[in-house]
């Protein structure tokens, strides 16, 4: 598969949608650390998430009952925005445990969400027989090459930007994202794919060496707690990971960290204390595997982090 | 005085220690406006303040006894971030009703600010007996030569940074940073002077032809409440708001426009809402007038604003 062509398609696809979101360089985060930020948490609907949607959404044919998504996070907000800024139906069914930031966030695309009780499976399996009874379509989250296509071309825009950088971390759920800039890098720089210890899909996959179920929890769940990592995720970072040469052509080029609750809490503060940067949880992970150690760069390493999440509850 | 000249110089003195803060194109904010925004609320300690700060202390000889202000607000943290990053002591007086955010920025420079009873004029007072008392030296907030040029250094930076607009909004104060605006443009590009009507210096000064003292109040006058508009600033906009032709080789390429506390907060909410930049109310001023119809674009008008301020109380 040309990865670099199928990316570089699917940003101009998106691009009337799609916001070009600032960078930033910062000195007084990481103390002796110049670092590079990417702030797409100022991208629409406050995630990366739209890329992916958008791109899935202009390459299919979408029917007349529209889009049906079980999410009370990011990918729901995304997906209701891209549906309905392209004049498609969308029904969005979420757990009763969503996050108002993210559930106020579905509203102001024009989508009721529809709150089931108890956990998110019961949203899933409500979503999965709205899909079957009225024939809507389901966009996957991460696993779907439209979706990874999609997450690639915030790289691409990187890069286009400028990015002046040996090393970008990336925070992983379910491993879209990352598996977009693996596709498009194709191991020119290297990544380091940042999870909580408490919902490391990635990490346990690479360990296994196959997608395994994992048990999510924590302060990041809501946007990093996918309970497997995707196939091409998968199929990227093991053979990135691997000491061979992999078809990317390039080999050792990703790393994956784990970070501990508190310290993605304690880089939330510091991003808005030191910067008046408002990120969700997961858009902190990778600032938090810097300042805990978890990431620890070499002597003259050129480091980039992107913040990939704002949807955090805070009222004005 | 070569305005053009002088800003270029304090640009290149104060560029080590200030950051190029990121800007923005949002179509989302104010319905059928493309909106170019300068986001300087993400500059060192959250406001534009450091720019004129850093260049008057780069261009004076500091006593042993160091700096002094009576500021509670963003240039109290300004001069205590300027002064500390340069080696200097730094005394700074706060009223005891300024806001922790603001409190605590100051802190976080390494200067445990001194708490003085009741109104604002107790910390002035305080400041000017520690001035005459140890030798201190004291930087006017807005209404010195040094502090306008380094004012003036973020349109400078924007205009190199791609600026395409006919028109921007700054929000004014004491019209420290509007003052550096005009002399940096010389009437090249309208400016929008937004001030909440019940801190409204500059607009009352150009009412009466000469500065005047208001009241001030309402959600945003730690920010923008200065009782007076600066010389500087009186001087300049005079001549842009006069209708012969002045010694900035423009007319008419000022206008002053009034805000209400309401339009304040409903824009400070939008700009959380739609595009997740938390920003205190002084920042959301410029948002305001678009948001309220104060200042109204016309049709293919090419509109950009500015966000000065970050300092708002969240907790993380």
């Amino acid at each position: 598969m040309d990865w670099q062509a199928e990316i570089t398609a699917a940003a101009h696809r998106i691009d009337p949608h799609i916001r070009w979101t600032p960078v930033m360089e910062v000195d007084n985060l990481i103390p002796g650390l110049d670092l590079a930020l990417k702030l797409e948490h100022l991208q629409h609907t406050g995630s990366f998430k739209p890329r992916g949607a958008f791109n899935s959404l202009l390459t299919t044919s979408v029917p007349q009952a529209g889009i049906v998504a079980a999410s009370g996070g990011n990918h729901g907000a995304a997906v209701a925005y891209a549906a309905k800024s392209l004049g498609h139906d969308c029904t969005i069914f979420i757990p009763e445990t969503a996050s108002p930031a993210k559930v106020e966030m579905i509203r102001r695309s024009g989508v009721e969400p529809i709150i089931t009780n108890g956990v998110y499976a019961n949203a899933l399996n409500a979503a999965a027989i709205f899909e079957a009874d009225h024939g809507a379509m389901s966009i996957h989250a991460y696993d779907d090459v439209g979706t990874v296509c999609g997450q690639g071309s915030v790289m691409r825009e990187w890069e286009a930007q400028g990015l002046d950088a040996d090393t970008i971390l990336i925070a992983v759920g379910g491993g879209g994202l990352i598996a977009g800039a693996m596709a498009w890098l194709g191991g020119r720089r290297k990544l380091v794919a940042v999870e909580p210890e408490t919902a490391c899909a990635l990490h346990a996959a690479l360990a296994a060496e196959t997608p395994v179920d994992v048990e999510v929890s924590g302060v990041a769940a809501s946007a990093l707690g996918a309970s497997r990592v995707g196939d091409i995720c998968f199929g990227l970072a093991s053979d990135m990971a691997s000491d061979v040469h992999s078809d990317l052509g390039k080999k050792q080029q990703i790393e994956t960290v784990l970070v501990s609750d508190s310290a993605i809490t304690a880089a939330q503060r510091s991003l808005w204390q030191n910067l008046r940067l408002a990120v969700e949880p997961g858009g902190a992970a990778t600032i938090a595997a810097l300042m805990s150690g978890a990431y620890r760069p070499q002597k003259g390493e050129r480091v980039a982090a992107l913040l990939c999440g704002a949807n955090v509850d805070i009222n004005f």
